[in-house]
């Protein structure tokens, strides 16, 4: 960030006044501009027993199996975004009375808090939108474990899979950290703690 | 937004290529700049059956009360900044060992999503942060109702009080939105749905 978006004057990266953190500051027009995390929204739809997995038609993660989602957009939802985020990459229409929220992610080290919704699909209607290469079911065993996308897919997919033996799938809020050594450390943030280490990104 | 914060081009406000929505772009250097909803993370510390508020000593809603919260940080999880900004606005520590997610909001007529932790305290010790003209606790009979600073914290405040009797804190996820008439509607988003209408700002 160069230059003030109301003024075009000089940005500097300073600690303004009454603050404690270093920001976006505009000297000739005094604003400061605040960055903040994003939340991405998506589903994890089922039918049957089988998991709705995207292949990717995009960077990052190109041809890697991912679940619809994306950034949720100004004026909607999390869940308006995650059936938004459905409809497109994987053309799969949810209703949200089908819908509850089932994991969470916060992943600081790139500023971003990913929502996943788990929904039951009514129909096995879906096909590839403009970000997908292919979009099929799974079962668990059929799940490309190795060639997931993204540590937050494999941990919503580990846990659904887990969950549907009790038939109970209460809303779990992760930590996902990077140690020095870049190995992944999961975070669980619900009534107790559970630490997975040792994971590679 | 009307200058580039790269280039100092000019910025216009149209549907890019590729996209269904206006954006923020620069024509000079091809840039678009997205716009998304913020979190505001923060908690409702308990102390034995009293529940703790601050006064507000900043706009909006100031001298109303409120659940210690402010907008989450980049580099800082949802609840790492709920627990911040529980000792910035109520000088209150709060360890991440004794906190759980509780309500969950989004207001998309805002752009923000609200989360708040429910936690105890280990001991009554707090005092008027910067923006707090007073924080004190309270029973249920003593809160006062009629001068609380926001929706969100109405509903949390209420949904724990009705909660407590089962002992049973579900993590809920409430949609907050306006009619044309500037009546606030909340629907609950979990296994079943509920709506309340007809409520003011």
């Amino acid at each position: 960030m160069k230059f003030c978006q109301h003024c075009a004057g000089p940005i500097t990266h300073h600690v303004p006044t009454g603050d404690d953190k270093p920001r976006y500051c505009c000297l000739q027009c005094d604003v400061v501009f605040y960055q903040n995390p994003n939340n991405i929204v998506g589903t994890l739809p089922v039918y049957g027993d089988k998991v709705l997995l995207c292949k990717r038609a995009i960077e990052p993660r190109l041809g890697k199996w991912t679940l619809p989602a994306g950034f949720m957009e100004n004026g909607e939802t999390t869940l308006a975004g995650a059936i938004r985020e459905t409809a497109e990459e994987a053309k799969a229409i949810v209703r949200a009375q089908d819908c509850q929220l089932y994991t969470l992610f916060n992943l600081p080290y790139i500023n971003q808090v990913y929502w996943f919704f788990l929904t039951q699909l009514r129909t096995p209607t879906f096909a590839a939108g403009e970000e997908s290469l292919e979009v099929a079911l799974f079962e668990e065993h059929e799940v490309p474990w190795d060639e997931l996308a993204f540590a937050v897919v494999r941990i919503t997919l580990q846990q659904y899979f887990s969950d549907r033996k009790s038939a109970l799938y209460p809303v779990r809020l992760f930590d996902l950290e990077y140690s020095p050594e870049r190995q992944l450390s999961t975070h669980l943030l619900s009534h107790s703690h559970q630490i997975i280490n040792g994971e590679n990104r």
